[in-house]
């Protein structure tokens, strides 16, 4: 299966620097790697954080996190067995790493061995059928059997049918909150559970953070990211479990999909997704089948691609302005910016990332940007 | 839709003959077409016939059908209201005229004009689910409110059901036995509203010849060839229902399938089929979609393809030997004869006619021929 050595060694100072760098306002995985990228280092690019703002328009400073908070956060961490780990290191799940928003750092709790094998994730509803939750279970041990570690959001339903089958091999819970945030409450036994039975939960979150509606889309990233695919079990139409779908397809994940009913609401979701090309599955051995060519293949990384890049020149006033003049509410095309400005690919990142740590811009999907409308 | 002017104008005599020939000993209908072609006409394969048998190696002279005994057939099916049509003629389903075993005389009784509509086929277990059965009807209501024409097989379960909820838009049940043998009985009353309520009755049989199990697959093909697609909603592994989606896929039909859960054995052959790369149908518009583009297209007959061919000359008694010698109780690609053989494929052919009129010869999927073990 995955062969997979740690490659990266870090000190603590960059660690901490690491740290305060990704818990700073307007900073993101995204934003996070711009900057290291563009500054060199994790310290250099907390030094120029407040001038990049300022730059951006910033109404008022950001709060940059300090040394002393990160290493409350890590002490905080460590007495709970939670550490944090960057890409590369030995307990950061392999694929979730090669992802192009990978958390920065990832907050770990559990097996590290558990987190280095090869992942499958099984969601689907909350409100799930007695036999959705029986085929869940029934795929899960299935695949535990067969040397995968079952990956999941532990919520009620698919999830948790998922995660308790496949507990004796080592199970894997992505959580939407802090690590001492459990959602939902009821399942903090579960989770216990799983860490005893060497499994692991993961979050990008620090701790003390509350799970909100917004958090849940946002893990789900983690869930498909980590996997080399995710199986559907039940899912109605506009539901979370096809958000997790829709992000393994463009992270480059398999997905696949449980059948249904067509007079079966809990089966409409799974049912459009084999319409969309999902692989369907009624057994086990359809996903073996469908990963095995893929765990041939070597991880790709897109964080290792993107560092061959020559650092980038600052804008100067005029063409930030004329970047600056082509946004507005509606997303326009990052490619088109550069397009239309007559400036360099490097020169219009840059700009971007000033305006994202001035809190002024938002990004969406398919390389699309535009002003924030909060600012 | 389908835009078809029927092309054939038969004499009487004509018909008569036809009918004597495919009702004769040994005569299926790709033999009734080698005949044809290699005799020019049905009255003088007639009078070739002992020629043929006796040069196939027959022990015993086969039945020829009389010209008494095809009249008096005509006329007991005038009296149930059932005639005899050829393909390219005004009630001869036209989809199912370009098969190249499409019956060349087939009993029809009911509405014309509806056999003349394109066609979607709806198929399934005769022990059908209650949601099964509530979902065929759904489907084949929509799809008869669509302007198609439902086609099945007046069996039990989703037959029953495909049939009903299309009945008010004309529907076409394809029998297995004769027009007066209706299978099972008790739908000889599902196949009254049938007729009454402009729908059709099709059998490629006789009068009087009551249904055994071998007869039902070949009457699949009949549903299948007739229609643009064929749906199986329910269908458990190895069911006739997948032969019916078989032939169909080897007909070049549209495959659709109805999913269901993986814990459902009613569901094991549909997602199968799915997986098999049969489309996934949620609704009937996901068939309606499908089946658009070709109806677009006109339609193409083999029947009219092979005409051009030059009549073939017969074979010498060591061109036969050496066919014959190749020949033996498992089955052969007719290629590989007519390459081992040396001799040209329109010898083969004729030495392989020859064998089957004298009830030496089966013939096999994907071209393959096999000495007969009866005979």
């Amino acid at each position: 299966m995955d062969a997979f050595n740690p490659t990266i060694q870090l000190t603590d100072a960059e660690r901490i620097d690491r740290l305060r760098l990704i818990r700073s306002d307007n900073v993101g995985p995204r934003t996070f790697r711009s900057l290291l990228h563009h500054c060199g280092s994790a310290r250099a690019a907390l030094q120029r954080l407040p001038e990049f703002a300022r730059r951006g328009g910033a109404a008022r400073a950001g709060h940059i996190t300090s040394e002393d908070e990160a290493r409350a956060e890590l002490s905080a961490g460590q007495r709970l067995g939670v550490s944090l780990k960057v890409p590369g290191e030995a307990g950061y799940p392999p694929r979730l790493g090669t992802l192009d928003d990978a958390p920065p750092l990832l907050g770990v709790r559990g097996a590290t061995e558990t987190l280095m094998r090869p992942m499958i994730a099984i969601v689907g509803s909350r409100n799930a059928s007695a036999a959705g939750l029986k085929f869940a279970g029934q795929l899960a041990h299935a695949l535990a059997e067969s040397g995968f570690v079952v990956v999941s959001g532990l919520a009620r339903g698919i999830d948790q049918a998922a995660h308790r089958a496949s507990l004796e091999k080592g199970t894997v819970a992505v959580l939407a909150g802090g690590h001492d945030k459990i959602y939902p409450r009821e399942h903090e036994d579960l989770l216990a559970s799983i860490i005893v039975a060497k499994g692991a939960a993961i979050s990008e979150m620090p701790l003390g953070h509350e799970p909100r509606a917004r958090d849940f889309p946002r893990r789900n990233r983690l869930i498909s990211g980590s996997a080399l695919g995710v199986v559907v079990v039940e899912a109605a139409q506009r539901s979370g479990s096809l958000i997790t779908a829709r992000m393994a397809a463009e992270q480059g994940r398999e997905v696949f999909a449980v059948p249904g009913s067509p007079l079966d609401p809990r089966a409409a979701g799974t049912n459009d997704l084999i319409k969309q090309g999902a692989t369907l599955v009624t057994d086990a051995s359809d996903i073996i089948q469908a990963v095995g060519p893929i765990l041939e293949r070597p991880l790709t990384s897109a964080l290792r691609e993107d560092d061959g890049e020559a650092p980038a020149p600052d804008p100067d006033a005029g063409e930030r302005e004329r970047i600056v003049s082509l946004l507005g509410p509606a997303p326009v095309l990052i490619d088109d910016l550069i397009r239309l400005s007559g400036t360099s690919p490097a020169i219009v990142r840059t700009v971007l990332l000033e305006l994202e740590l001035a809190g002024r811009l938002d990004r969406h999907r398919g390389g699309m940007v535009s002003l924030s409308q909060l600012a």
